[in-house]
């Protein structure tokens, strides 16, 4: 029996957190189980709780050594987890960090297109990538992802249609979320001629990276070579592997200087470094979270096959493939006919998913699926989804 | 004996924070005793350090509950110490917890002045004032404290001189950063007027409001009256009162319900809340930190005296008034004649000071000392600066 297998309904409905408290706030929906919102239902890493109690005993909460930048070590961490993990050489200098990755995000918008100038966003997608592009005045250029008839993939041929004078960057996410598409070296080689021949800039959120499953391998997109690193802003952090959301820290990474001073000046005094507990956490994921990781991937694995055999015995021939990487399944219900109501009926069911109509154009009828929850929880959520739809 | 007295030179040199380490990565300059940046060199509270370990221990660090906002009973922690100890009614909406008060500060500046408008600063200030203007492409205009012979006090006849057209806002610090002079009612009921008169905005950076000395007592500026809460950002935190400045948590208050919305939208995906860990610190410091603040502040308060029993001693007749609040002392060194080299010199005594110069115009000659560390290291870098000054 793992560990995880030992947290039960009741122990979950006690913790505060967003992921738990939702439903049971909701009149009537006490009873359902929340397969929503990217945390895991897992307890971190003891390496890392044991890094936070260290820091905490120690009392030393003042201005860090190295402030503003990272604490001594920090971006030596990365770096070394980064090549270790991705074959992916970035100097300690070329990594920021900052209190989360969506601060990032919106810094890299802002800094590779002007008010007015257009974005290019790969939907279905994490709904915070239209709101960036929105809340900044930028215009929104769509270029969904294509169901191949076994697996979402890039569509160049939209996407080179698609480029105007007025078009600047992409925005990139891989890991995919919420497909979890881990896109190969030969697709990213592929949208990088594209990017270079449009002299495009790239968001590459690969926040997912370390969620990834035997048979596919990460490639950060910035290490498909130098001219693309010049052109790229990659974004990452321990955030949603390593399970610690609410403590709020990523990095920025960017091998261009003037790009980084550019983000920088933008930023200046809005955006700040993770604080000293993220700081110790991030540093303790990635110098002693490996084997953790590897140990949360394989239940992770199970619980993929898990939603993999009920799609195939339960939604036959609908455009689902088993995710590469992170623990979200894009489920497609557009059979079902349900249209608006889905949400509805979904929570009618006792489930609570993300509706798909959230992730942008295309995503109507289709429902985000997080899988990182026990196992016992799983099954019973996904038998309550076939009888409550009256599926097979 | 204050168990503060137990706090060695040895620890507080093995102590990797930025005001230890500062100095001693200088060539030449590991024996100087850092007085400058403002963390205290005590540790904090018991029950701060408490509520982080068990946060820590929960395992419990995705996203919380309340998420974006802050986590139940944050707000309603702030609103209650504030009505305890400044009878301050504030509705726990009104309060945006965020991650730090440095932020706070640039959206304020952003929200209520436009590019190319003018806000007005009182010098000598904290350096960041400073940037925030000129970072944001505000113009700047000076009202600098004048000092009566007795004590720093506001220049409204200056300021009302100074006033133009498009002079849209005044950044207030009250208790002030470096004089550590707590304006009285009086004074701020007269700035008040003459803000309403001119119809001005005020951001009030409130950081320091919990360390205030017995016969000294801080009024929220906000809470003067309706119409001078409606046009006040008022920016407070538990990160100097508790000593967390690492944590990175501040608390922007506003009762302005458009003026909110105008900085929230300004924000946007650029501030977050505070992670979970500052903000368990913050709700414990609020909560449960009085008694700690105040054993605190009787020793901080002999420090101060200390510092004023020096300065009648050796600069007899210099602009120094004893602080009313913080734990820094703004020395006026002018009559040394010092010039450029006064920094120099003050480290060549041993001891590490902030330059007056930074701390906008008229700094020139003083320098700050901060007088939160144990008694008997400040004695000696009192002793440090008399006899490397040749002072007496
Ligand atoms: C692709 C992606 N980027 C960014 C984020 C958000 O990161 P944070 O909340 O740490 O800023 C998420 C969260 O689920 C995500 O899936
Ligand atoms: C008046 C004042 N405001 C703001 C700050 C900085 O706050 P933070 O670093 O928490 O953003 C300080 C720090 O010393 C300060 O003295």
């Amino acid at each position: 029996m793992h560990p995880f297998d030992r947290l039960t309904l009741e122990t979950l409905r006690a913790k505060s957190c967003l992921k738990w408290t939702h439903y049971s706030a909701l009149q009537g929906a006490r009873d359902v189980l929340p397969l929503w919102v990217a945390d895991m239902d897992f307890p971190p890493a003891q390496a890392i709780i044991g890094a936070l109690e260290a820091r905490a005993r120690s009392g030393n909460l003042g201005y860090p050594a190295g402030y503003p930048g990272g604490e001594p070590g920090l971006q030596a961490a990365v770096a070394a987890w980064l090549d270790a993990r991705h074959g992916w050489r970035v100097a300690e200098s070329d990594i920021w960090p900052l209190h989360g990755v969506i601060p990032g995000l919106y810094l890299g918008v802002r800094a590779l297109a002007s008010s007015g100038e257009a974005v290019v966003l790969q939907p279905p997608l994490y709904p915070p990538f239209m709101a960036a592009v929105a809340d900044t005045g930028r215009e929104t250029q769509h270029n969904p992802l294509v169901w191949t008839g076994t697996q979402w993939a890039f569509d160049l041929d939209q996407l080179d249609a698609l480029i105007r004078p007025h078009t600047r960057a992409l925005v990139l996410c891989n890991p995919h979320n919420p497909t979890g598409r881990v896109f190969s070296r030969e697709e990213l080689a592929a949208l990088a001629e594209l990017v270079l021949r449009h002299r495009l800039w790239v968001i590459s959120d690969e926040l997912h990276s370390d969620l990834v499953y035997p048979g596919a391998q990460h490639v950060p997109f910035a290490s498909l070579g130098d001219e693309v690193a010049e052109r790229t802003v990659t974004l990452l952090g321990p955030t949603k592997s390593f399970n610690l959301a609410g403590l709020k820290v990523g990095f920025v990474i960017t091998q261009n200087a003037a790009l980084r001073k550019r983000l920088e000046r933008l930023g200046a005094g809005l955006v700040t470094p993770p604080n000293v507990m993220a700081q110790a956490a991030a540093r303790a994921a990635y110098t002693q979270g490996a084997g953790w990781l590897e140990d949360t991937l394989a239940y992770l694995q199970r619980n993929r096959d898990l939603v993999t055999r009920f799609v195939e015995a339960y939604l036959p021939g609908s455009a689902y493939a088993p995710p590469e990487g992170t623990y979200l399944a894009w489920l497609d219900l557009r059979g079902l006919g349900l249209g608006e109501t889905l949400y509805e009926r979904l929570l009618a069911c006792g489930v609570g998913l993300s509706e798909g109509r959230h992730n942008g154009p295309g995503g109507e009828g289709f429902a985000r699926l997080n899988f990182a929850t026990t196992t016992t929880i799983l099954e019973e959520a996904l038998e309550r989804l076939r009888g409550g739809l009256r599926l097979g």
